[in-house]
């Protein structure tokens, strides 16, 4: 088992950030050869997936996203904080904190087209910390 | 690798329970210090992710995956069971059954306001077994 | 850890697939008794769940991702590419590539009436690799 720490910032409300050659970057440091990495987000407002990284989708994803979780429909969550932010959580747990991808020879086993992205769900410019932990 | 089963009763259709300190216990229990746990329900109309757990989100996620699957929409799942719940499994099926988390020291490395919760999407009380699997 | 790649063919958008006895025969074939299995699609436009695998619910849930990523809706992603799948990206993101089930004694830990399936949410037939990765 093998662990590193990515720290990225993000600019604006539903920006994704290409993780896929951080990640791979720890795998290798790593030495373990075939196994497992688990790409994982502390934070209710973030959330981790894979996607083919075009500035199309970049704005596809977030226009199906509103859909589901409207910026003009009221969320009870603004009771609490009061910081407009209850799409991002709703969003963040339906895409989800976290994914699992394997590896081989030290390379991320993923599609051709097919890349590892942090999306930012909240409102504003944060900077996050993303959990690498490479089993194998 | 260790592994327990957690057992939870739930009340009513989308309520969520928060089983982060009884994850937090089997990780402890299984005295491995560094590694992950995958939380996994057994079943079709339950789901695991994490989400802030305040009163307002409770309210707010289960909103918008009524927008996904609507309660007064026809379900061909219905020609089957005749139990009125389609929209269980289509939300079931795209929050997802598990969720796979780092841990340190023996601590879940959760963001301060996230929390792994059970989401109860069946359409009556249930009795569900969750599976926790540590591997470190 | 033990892994194996399946190969299968779709035929169609939306169409599902039980993969449930191919895994379970990886999971067998990897000798390991106790462990997590990792499925991982490599492909944007392919996504894994579990699912009650019953016809209606192949109608329902489609649907229900109809309502999220419209097939009528105009995806940016189409001025990259011109194939007409920024849906099938959209929903395969939102689904997500990757799940990982418990085993014991060389079963499944699933439920019931829960099968794990591949969701072809390309629009046209394709071939699909899919990595089973046995950890224990």
């Amino acid at each position: 088992m093998y662990r590193e720490e990515l720290h990225i910032s993000t600019e604006h409300e539903m920006q994704m950030v290409d993780i896929t050659d951080m990640v791979e970057e720890v795998v290798r440091r790593s030495g373990i050869k075939e196994g497992i990495v688990n790409i994982f987000v502390p934070g209710s407002t973030g959330a981790i997936t894979t996607i083919e990284y075009e500035p199309g989708l970049l704005h596809d994803l977030p226009a199906a996203l509103e859909r589901v979780a409207p910026s003009q429909a009221y969320y009870k969550h603004e009771e609490r904080w009061h910081d407009g932010n209850g799409r991002s959580h709703v969003k963040a747990s339906i895409i989800g904190p976290e994914i699992t991808v394997p590896f081989e020879n030290g390379r991320l086993m993923l599609g051709t087209w097919q890349q590892i992205v942090f999306i930012e769900c909240d409102v504003r410019a944060r900077k996050r910390k993303i959990i690498v932990t490479v089993m194998g």
